[in-house]
This record gives structure tokens, C-alpha cells and sequence, in this order.
């Protein structure tokens, strides 16, 4: 089954690179740095993912984690798959500061996006693919 | 370092279990089956967690969420390391349901825990304990 990217997250989000049957999108957000993988898969849980998918998913977040953590000086990460709204498995990443929109909550549900200006776009596209690079 | 659990995390939930560098706890709360997973060390976030402990505490979730996924007939399986109030880290995995208090929102931040009654906390205490037998 050829995988198709939900319309929602694809309107939202960018493709950033893909990792094996992963894609890493940056979501169209100023307010927050905020990055999801995507498992090309049909699955709509991680449970349902394939261990060798689930790991490296798993890999992914955690390397996500550690670089967006240094580059924005983030106080913590937040990281979960929710998708109440869209089921399609998708796992966000997001940089998180006391002085941003939603803090202390979750970002999910609170406020509509705030496009990125393309410099901030390109200058993210390009951060994020350095990383991948030194996975 | 002798591991200490945080306070607010211990007031509002229940140890069901511990499974190797993990806590398995019950979430004091009637509105959601909602279980943690708290590590006990100094991390406060996913990648800072060594290898070995990042690998259990995938396991873990993963297995939870399909166990949980059955029992409670549950539309969605919610899994999120957050953390901005309680930086010491704590994993949620909550089932959640079309009808249930937030939906289709996450259920951080929103309204105050319901305690379970007695009868509740002890069912849910020995469905997780044979979840985690089964592993």
C-alpha cells in the first residue's frame, strides 16, 4: 500500500528529509521550534509500528531531543504522539520556553499557528538537515 | 544517587510495579486509565536517558499502549514525555475515549483529577500487574 501523508499535517508542516520510513517535518509554527516524524506506515499507533520502525523512530526522537534542546536553549522537550484529531501516527517534538505562548501546558489545542517567514523556514529546513546529517 | 520520586508526582499517583530502572505507576485519576512510567534517575529528559533505560522505557510504553488499547476499548492511545511543571521524567500513556472530559484535547492541564474509588484503584492496580507478567 503506497503510503499518502494526511492533508492536515501536510498543509501544516514541511517535509524536512526522510530517514528510511521516516519523514521529518518541521511544522509551519513561529511560535515554538516543532518537528514530527512521520512513519510512512499505516499504523495509527506506535504499538502497531514494526519493532524495526518503532526503533528507529525511537533513535530519531531521542537525537531530535538532544539537538533542538542545544540549539534553542530549550528548557525542556516535549515529545509525544497524541493524534486525537489525526490518527495518522505522527510524533511531535517541540522545543519548549517559559516565556513561549502555551507554557506550562501542551501546545496541542491552544492557539492557531503562526506561519514561519520563509528566511525562518529555510534557516530551520537547513538546522534540522544538519542534524540528520550526524546521526 | 539515591533516586527520589517527586512529590507531586507521588501525591497523585500510585506505584503499580517496577520493572528493572522503572517505575510503573497509576495516575489517581477516574476520568482516564492513565498509567506512567518514571525512570528512577537524574534524567529530566528522553535523550539524556542512558541506552539501556531508553530501550526498557520504549518496551514499556509500547507494551502498555497495546494493552491498554484492548481493555479499555479505546479510540486513541495518548504517549508523551512532557514534563514542563514536573521537569523529573515521567512518561504518560492514557487511554482515551470520544466521550471522555477533554476530548479530543490532550488531558494535561485541563480541570482537576477525579480520585478513584477503591474498588477502581484496586482493579486497575491488578490489571496492570498481569499486563506487566505477560511482558
Amino acid at each position: 500500500m503506497r503510503f499518502v501523508l494526511n492533508h492536515a499535517l501536510e498543509k501544516d508542516t514541511f517535509l524536512v528529509t526522510r530517514s528510511g520510513a521516516l519523514q521529518l517535518r518541521l511544522v509551519n509554527d513561529a511560535r515554538y521550534f516543532w518537528v514530527m516524524i512521520v512513519p510512512e506506515t499505516a499504523a495509527t499507533e506506535l504499538h502497531e509500528l514494526d519493532d524495526r520502525i518503532a526503533k528507529s523512530l525511537w533513535v530519531m526522537a531521542r537525537h531530535l531531543g538532544r539537538a533542538m534542546k542545544t540549539h534553542c536553549k530549550a528548557v525542556k522537550i516535549n515529545t509525544a504522539a497524541i493524534g486525537n484529531l489525526i490518527p495518522q501516527l505522527h510524533c511531535h517534538i517541540v522545543a519548549r520556553h517559559t516565556n513561549d505562548e502555551a507554557w506550562p501546558h501542551p501546545v496541542w489545542g491552544r492557539g492557531a499557528l503562526h506561519p514561519l517567514t520563509n528566511v525562518t523556514k529555510a534557516a530551520r529546513l537547513l538546522t534540522i538537515q544538519s542534524w540528520h546529517g550526524k546521526m
